[in-house]
């Protein structure tokens, strides 16, 4: 018994179940992503500045992943849409199972987009496929520009960067363009938005290609 | 076999190894502590102003831990200390065989204070004891004030909490009160400082609480 084949399987049985919550998200036309970063770079945040430009053109649901806590479902419940609560009581990331559990408690026909925000770690949720259509990365200017290169999995492993909390640019150590092109160097096909959620800067961007992105016309 | 059962396992192991490197430190009388946080939020900044403190007066060496890259070891070594590298290619946290591995580069007899950075993870490595004497976790303001109920086994097994980029403040949405205050209720027993690597603020206070804390006359 070694701790790598129990960890291999532990991944091959997560990506069967990933494949199955893709399976029925795909049957309900449901776009799903997978928000991810560190603690504190604004997930919650860009989440709710989201809910405010999407929450009337498009049926949105959110699952909330937090290791303790349902402060930030607190947060976006404020908004009137379906949350669903996962405590991890410790554990790292959320996994595909987690997922499938919280699932039972939405009504996917009633759910265009669905927002799964992970527990905030730039390492472990890399490896864990939830059935998402992709992975959003966060990553804050407060955390300097090398942080693509000492964390490559999350950034190689999404589709989305949002480069958050721009506005506060002149007071930090954090080139921008450093930081979107360590970005790139790991990942070429990164698409990247700039946001603030103090001044709002970025988030229609944001939004609107999160509409294009789902293929749908919004629904009121 | 079961995935609990591992992992107990690795942590009984880890526990095992940790105690043998902490014997090791007393024997060489070697103060040693482990610095963790989030990716961001300052671990190696706060190490750069305490080397510039303490170098002179202290015999220090650094071990990083890093998933990737020696970017972080890079800026230590220009302060001439001894610095070993410990790339975890992709690993979530150090462990206490690394650290072990890592001691193999340092001469202890010579190493008053030893300083373990490790990965940017607020999560993993508040269960895996190195051998340390205490775990020294750093919150950024800019992460806001809630951190400490959201991922509260970091903070409850930490000695101290140094509260960092407090010069960013008035830009950020962070009650410090409220941060200290949720800090102490997952563990009243937390010393804590409040820091800005930008102006300096703190950072003398810490130094010196480290040298009361190693109870050693320093050496020149």
């Amino acid at each position: 018994m070694s701790v790598i084949t129990v960890e291999r399987k532990v991944l091959e049985r997560n990506d069967e179940i990933a494949g199955r919550n893709r399976a029925l998200f795909a049957e309900h036309g449901t776009f799903v992503f997978n928000l991810v970063s560190s603690p504190g770079s604004g997930k919650t945040s860009v989440l709710e500045r989201t809910l405010e430009c999407l929450k009337d053109i498009t049926k949105v649901a959110i699952i909330e992943g937090d290791v303790q806590t349902d402060l930030d479902a607190q947060r976006v419940a404020k908004f009137g849409v379906p949350v669903v609560q996962i405590v991890t009581h410790g554990g790292c990331h959320l996994d595909a199972n987690l997922v499938r559990d919280a699932l039972g408690s939405l009504d996917l026909k009633q759910v265009q987009l669905l927002v799964i925000e992970n527990v905030g770690n730039l390492v472990c949720p890399a490896n864990y496929d939830l059935g998402e259509a992709m992975k959003v990365v966060i990553a804050s200017t407060t955390e300097g520009d090398d942080k693509p290169l000492k964390y490559p999995a999350m950034f190689r492993n999404a589709a989305v960067l949002i480069v958050n909390k721009i506005d506060l640019l002149p007071y930090v150590n954090c080139n921008l363009e450093a930081l979107k092109a360590n970005a790139l160097s790991v990942n070429p096909a990164l698409t990247i938005f700039e946001t603030s959620c103090t001044t709002r800067k970025g988030i229609d961007e944001w939004c609107e290609w999160i509409v294009r992105e789902m293929g749908t016309k919004p629904v009121a």
